[in-house]
């Protein structure tokens, strides 16, 4: 058998008591490194914390050769864990799929998302946000606006944008740096991005919560990783007045 | 100090290991039981696991009358239980401003979100999700129509639609009445919803996930609530993959 379990926001208590169970009963503990990251703790903490050895799983491991973990999961029961609520991404997808067509059970044990702690901690409400997007660092000769044509037609429609900003290796994308790209992409296009909404450290018990226009929110020291970027449609007064009250605007 | 935590999906062990520390440190213990509700457990047997008296609060008390919880929370820790992840809906954000209003200190515990669940269970990928929209029971003379406005705008974006569906009281709509009244919706209008997702009992051991046309959905058999419904647009070809092996597409 083979249970993808989500760890949550933040660090190795963000798990649920289900998930956290199903792992103490496994036989083995395969931990996904690569798509996202709780920056509060460590794989080594969190074997600690399980009491358990947590093998470590790179993007090769899983997308090219996820053999071994497969052939183990044939005999016995063992847990992928991922940051997050499990399979929001493809590759978690593919895996589950590769599992099922060898005929080996499949189960998901579900955690708290980004996706859904934003609306909490700015308080800009679920049903009002249109299509996500990510942020990606530029590359040499590689600037895709495609962020900004769904911040757009978000906008257009008077909806809410989720903007997921880029993790490479250790580089994490901060706020400001997101707002930096978003507003040199505005530029170009002459339009206005006129609110943005940047949250740190969601799930921790210090997350940063600020709302403004380019120039405050560049100027906001939002501390560690992870970052992640809204950009509100025409505000409804309950989530005027709850950035107000939380996040400075 | 006020904090709102978030039960996950289903039962009593969908709670983190960090809220199910915080309700046990707790001064006073409240449990929201009017928004959504957890399928797998009862209040009583929350306040067996947690060890803790458990007060069942109605929508006045949060709506109407929250002062004798927020004059508690003034002088004391007291934890708000919901369902899911805290502050979706503006009912909680709203007591989350009042108690700002009077001083209180107040945080967040999340947990797992059917919005996020929704993406595993069926391999939807999230990014390509609209908007959202709730399905109410029709009442006399008021049918509305706006999801199905809604479903149409996704569809012709080409994002999919995560349709809530109505609880009134103790009933709560399924996936085959939820797709009767669309269809009727989309019959009065002449346009064809060519597929739909049905999910069951999220979070639970044994959730239920189908896909196909009206047909085959509303001959479906979904078991208990709670239910929820997707209007999936064009599926790539790693949801129809995904779809055909999960959901028996």
């Amino acid at each position: 058998m083979l249970t993808f379990i989500g760890l949550g926001l933040y660090d190795k208590t963000d798990i649920s008591e289900k998930g956290l169970a199903c792992i103490r009963s496994a036989d083995s503990v395969f931990l996904e490194c690569y798509t996202s990251r709780l920056m509060g703790t460590t794989p080594g903490e969190l074997s600690g914390y399980y009491g358990r050895a947590v093998h470590s799983l790179y993007r090769d491991d899983v997308e090219q050769h996820p053999e071994a973990l497969l052939a183990q999961a044939e005999q016995k029961n063992v847990v992928f864990l991922c940051a997050g609520d499990p399979m929001v991404s493809t590759t978690h997808a593919d895996l589950r799929m590769r599992a099922a067509a060898r005929g080996i059970r499949t189960a998901i044990i579900h955690a708290a998302s980004i996706s859904s702690a934003v609306c909490g901690l700015s308080g800009l409400q679920n049903y009002r946000f249109g299509k996500s997007c990510s942020l990606p660092f530029p590359q040499k000769n590689w600037f895709p606006t495609t962020p900004l044509d769904v911040i757009l037609q978000n906008l257009s429609l008077r909806l809410h944008t989720l903007v997921y900003l880029d993790i490479h290796d250790d580089r994490f994308m901060t706020v400001p740096e997101a707002v930096d790209l978003l507003e040199r992409m505005a530029g170009d296009r002459q339009v206005t991005i006129p609110l943005y909404v940047g949250i740190a450290r969601a799930g921790s018990g210090e997350p940063v919560v600020r709302a403004g226009n380019a120039k405050a929110i560049r100027s906001t020291d939002f501390g560690p990783p992870l970052h992640i970027l809204v950009i509100p449609a025409e505000l409804h007064d309950m989530e005027q007045e709850y950035l107000e009250v939380f996040a400075g605007l």
